[in-house]
């Protein structure tokens, strides 16, 4: 099992610092957001320490998200929550503080709840075109 | 192949909606969402229709989250992005628009790009007891 010395969240798998668990299995962990931005708020991680979604290995990634829906039933099954946000933050211009893969489980309750997501539409400054072009860029780079 | 008449994303599956699309393999399907809340915002789906998470099967699941990880290595390479985040909404209530599972992968240029979260940390109004409460709450629905 990979493990990086200075990692919070490494600490947390093995135990060496305390948190609020709601899960876990072989290869995951899930456990409170102390943030708690809205009630409920949970991380659920892979064991392993990968950093980021570039460095997430497939079988952390079948791993996580196997276990993301059953902690969101879960969620809404004890709070029953207007609805819930997944979000995943990587580097830190997209406000990532731990750098151990994290995907942020956010029951919502209504606006001013915590939580909101910040979202221009920017579909006026496109033509279908442009569009194409990108999403060639974006598919040559998977084709690699 | 579980498909719904009035849904735009089943539409976009079955070739019925054009779309810019990205990637495609058996079980997922991945293209521009139209807003470009910032360039290269892009959308990962299941080919079947399932509405939100707590329907969103283990195959489904696997599947879609095993390209998330490709698909984000895709865009660093195109646009050489700060940041990525990655959202889902489920619920109204939590900005869900299209009632099909989807995934936003957000490219970060930077403040101002488009997309943003808002994030009240809460911390200061739970005890370390509230948050083992809340968690047993929780767990205990998981352990059903
Ligand atoms: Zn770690
Ligand atoms: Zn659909």
């Amino acid at each position: 099992m990979s493990f990086s010395e200075d990692c919070i969240f490494c600490k947390i798998v093995q135990g060496q610092i305390p948190s609020a668990k709601v899960y876990e299995d072989e290869k995951v962990i899930a456990f409170l957001d102390l943030s708690q931005v809205t009630k409920g708020h949970t991380l659920v991680i892979p064991k392993r320490h990968e950093e980021n979604v570039y460095e997430l290995s497939e079988d952390s990634a079948k791993a996580v998200f196997t276990a993301v829906p059953k902690v969101a039933k879960a969620l809404k099954a004890a709070f029953d929550p207007a609805g819930i946000n997944m979000l995943n933050n990587n580097g830190k211009a997209a406000g990532q503080t731990v750098f151990h893969y994290h995907v942020h489980l956010l029951p919502r309750y209504g606006k001013g709840d915590g939580f909101g997501a910040v979202w221009h539409d920017h579909s006026s400054e496109y033509t279908k075109e442009d569009l194409n072009q990108i999403a060639k860029q974006i598919a040559a780079q998977l084709n690699e």
